[in-house]
């Protein structure tokens, strides 16, 4: 093979990172904690950003951009947010630099220090409330239904490519409404768009919660989550959706005159997935060949390589290529003729298993008497001799099946790694042994979901929508309780 | 009318602001120099990326993503970049707050100070560069076109609001080429790329032109540009492509070897066009009505007004309505029924006028029993009554007259205003006078462009290509001369 990937079962760590490198998603950057997202890596975020897009759009919401950088004081105006918030941000507080007197390079100058610094945004909800003011008088001006695609900055000091950055690419969405009620069925009607999107789009399946106090979002009422299963049986957040009641609404004296021609204050949600989900992507699926996208969002779903040994079969296999590609195409399914002759076959056979493009086909002279083509699929690896008669519906049936077996495979390994544990011991045994969800009685405090992460590094993930009521008892304190919560150690 | 606009001869400027403000395109933040960019401006800004999109990827181009943040040192490894780029930027200094121990907010944390100050990209030559170094290496990696979406920071002293913010959002294009005619190439097929877009779809006639050498762009061998009319007379940049030759190679040491095996320094281009434009769309076809948009990038292309005096009028209305909407839709035409009840249909017809919705349908009862209904088009005011059998055809063909329209007006407004200057007096009497372009021989030197800019504020727009050459004398200091420039006082 081209490029020497490390296997998951002699470091995962160090496979996840060769996949991200070597299958060109994304590369280190000279600034710390900052990556580059390479061109395949940046189509396929395209892709993902256009079906959330469209999804958005049909849900009545409408784009704007708001300003990058924060004035300082703004964050400190939600007691609690503040605390999540202020402390690992980028600072900026000059805004000039001068030549440096006594060198050759530029400096800071000390006269352009700012009255107030500004903080690089590391969520948008202060300076969009402090702008909601203007714009919200009335109850006619509710609900006020708004999304933004940004760059946001969190200074982290451990990051991953994708997985944790300091800055990274998402969406944020910002909604103002009338009443409670509203307000919290916009945001569970967001946790399903993002659900919908995990499992349909990205073959992802993923346990829809909410989250315990102590994990909840700075400043929510209540965080509800998408929480997905990596192959190394650690989970991974793919999208959050925030209840923010009247907090941020009171921080920015947000009020609006009702029906009955009262005062009261905006209710408020905001809602965001981000790059971290290509990340999720490449943990769910890939193999140790390489990536293996789900159909719906490859950047290229086919991939034709000619094999031949003289000019002449080449020609009639050009020819032959060129109505394929355009009945695909006319289907529209992507597809990428490589008859490059700078690299031999089974060189481009181990690059496309590399960047996971869903379906390989090879034709060579022999196949072309044949009337057939040689159909590799990237998730099973499964060859097959397909007519070229009728290879178009051939193929679209197959991404579809291989979407689906992506998806069903994933969930296979999720629902099995779903396990219930009733002593502490248990607990911490599967967690070493098997990972995953662990399905587990908990008694409600803060206290003990701390004692349990601190002894184990798991977390509360989530309490799931919809949990069977049933009683137990917590497994550190034994103390009374009413239903399992899933703890998983995670990303 | 609803919303009060200041009329163009009243005050030009002010009328651009009331505009902007009140056509719901873009909002003051409490952030100096950056502006909110609301929904509608929003959605002009979508429809005019998705178009250019398309035709950089119709170019070769694909898109990636790039840090934010740009190393102090990086600025000055380009000696004539870091003197046009690295004055006015944001700086980051620190990376943490911290509570502050004699109040309530929070401050700086002292300790939290970065070694190397990093500043907020105000373009991103260095760190793309930078990063090239590890991307090329033989002539087979050439050449890369690359393009990137983002928001970019300048620290403007006087901004307004499109035209000159501190903070704005553009797209960058860095490409890397094995030889200098390559580079040229690209250079002028993007410079044709974005005159395209600018008459075809803002309908914005332009000049195509190269800058004067103060006119630069910093670390430019040459800059290409296009150049529109504003109605004020004054003119506006509308998009540059800069030739880079191997400045930036050389100074990040990117080197490639070439088909003979032998090392060479890489050739390369950059280009780019933002949110500016939208300014520009505002100024060159907007009347004292509000904003005229040409069909083809307008956010909403129809909006219908239902006229009607009880439900049962409304009903039959709707019906009928219903019906068009679907045809419309299915022809690709972007409409909106507005029977909203909390207006008048007066007060609906003065909103999408300043809106710039282009064409607007009206339907009463009355209408209905004789199958018509009224039709206005914005950019003449013109009314007209319809056959509601085959509304859909004339619709589509009156966008396309509509979009012609106001790009022959634009266009007859720019060609009356280029003007020949022999004399000095008379190039400054045509600029007070008339405005526009003024044509006029001048003698090459930096020192006599750098007079006439201080004496009239007139800077050279561009010398247009394929120039005729013609001798003449310099209009200010008598010396020859072998062609004329184009002159104007611009934004
Ligand atoms: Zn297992
Ligand atoms: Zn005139």
């Amino acid at each position: 093979m081209s490029k020497e990937i490390t296997s998951r079962s002699e470091d995962y760590a160090q496979w996840y990172n060769d996949l991200v490198l070597k299958g060109g998603l994304a590369d280190y950057s000279p600034v710390k904690g900052c990556m580059v997202i390479k061109p395949y890596g940046f189509a396929l975020w395209e892709g993902m950003r256009d079906v959330l897009d469209k999804m958005f759009k049909d849900t009545g919401h409408q784009n704007a951009y708001f300003p990058l950088l924060i004035p300082k004081s703004f964050l400190s105006k939600e007691a609690s947010h503040v605390e999540g918030f202020a402390k690992e941000c980028a600072v900026v507080t000059h805004y000039r630099l001068k030549n440096d007197p006594n060198g050759k390079g530029v400096i800071v100058d000390p006269e352009a220090k700012l009255e107030e610094e500004l903080i690089i945004r590391p969520t948008s909800e202060t300076i969009i409330w402090n702008t909601y003011k203007d714009w919200i008088q009335s109850y006619r001006d509710l609900p006020l239904l708004i999304n933004q695609w940004a760059n946001v900055m969190r200074w982290e000091m451990r990051t991953r490519l994708f997985l944790r950055t300091a800055e990274f690419l998402w969406q944020e969405g910002h909604t103002a409404h009338a009443t409670a009620q509203e307000a919290v069925e916009e945001t569970t009607r967001m946790l399903e768009v993002y659900a919908d999107f995990a499992e349909n789009f990205m073959a992802l399946p993923v346990v829809r919660g909410v989250k315990s106090p102590s994990e909840r979002f700075a400043g929510a009422v209540d965080t509800y989550c998408i929480e997905a299963l990596m192959q190394d049986g650690k989970a991974l957040q793919a999208g959050t959706s925030h209840f923010l009641g009247q907090n941020f609404a009171k921080a920015f004296d947000v009020q609006f005159s009702n029906k009955e021609n009262k005062l009261d204050y905006v209710w408020a949600t905001s809602w965001g997935v981000s790059t971290r989900l290509i990340g999720a992507l490449v943990m769910a699926h890939s193999d140790d060949s390489g990536l293996v996208l789900p159909p719906r969002i490859a950047p290229l779903q086919v991939v034709i390589v000619p094999i031949y040994k003289n000019d002449e079969q080449k020609a009639k296999i050009d020819e032959r290529v060129a109505a394929i590609v355009k009945e695909l195409k006319s289907n529209g399914i992507s597809v990428k003729y490589d008859d490059s002759d700078n690299a031999r076959p089974g060189w481009k056979f181990a690059e496309y298993e590399l960047k996971g493009v869903p379906v390989r086909i090879a034709i060579g002279a022999r196949d072309l008497e044949n009337n057939v083509a040689e159909v590799a699929r990237r998730d099973t690896k499964e060859k097959m001799s397909l007519s070229l008669d009728g290879i178009t519906a051939r193929i679209k049936d197959l991404l579809e099946e291989i979407q689906q077996n992506i998806y069903n495979k994933a969930k296979a390994y999720r629902d099995e790694h779903i396990t219930p544990a009733n002593t502490f011991e248990e607990f911490e045994r599967l967690l070493d042994e098997k990972g995953g969800f662990i399905s587990a009685h908990w008694d409600g405090t803060a206290e003990t979901e701390e004692q349990i992460k601190e002894r184990t590094k798991a977390t509360i993930r989530c309490i799931p929508l919809n949990n069977p009521q049933e009683a137990g008892v917590c497994i550190l304190t034994g103390k009374p309780s009413t239903q399992r919560v899933l703890f998983a150690r995670a990303y």
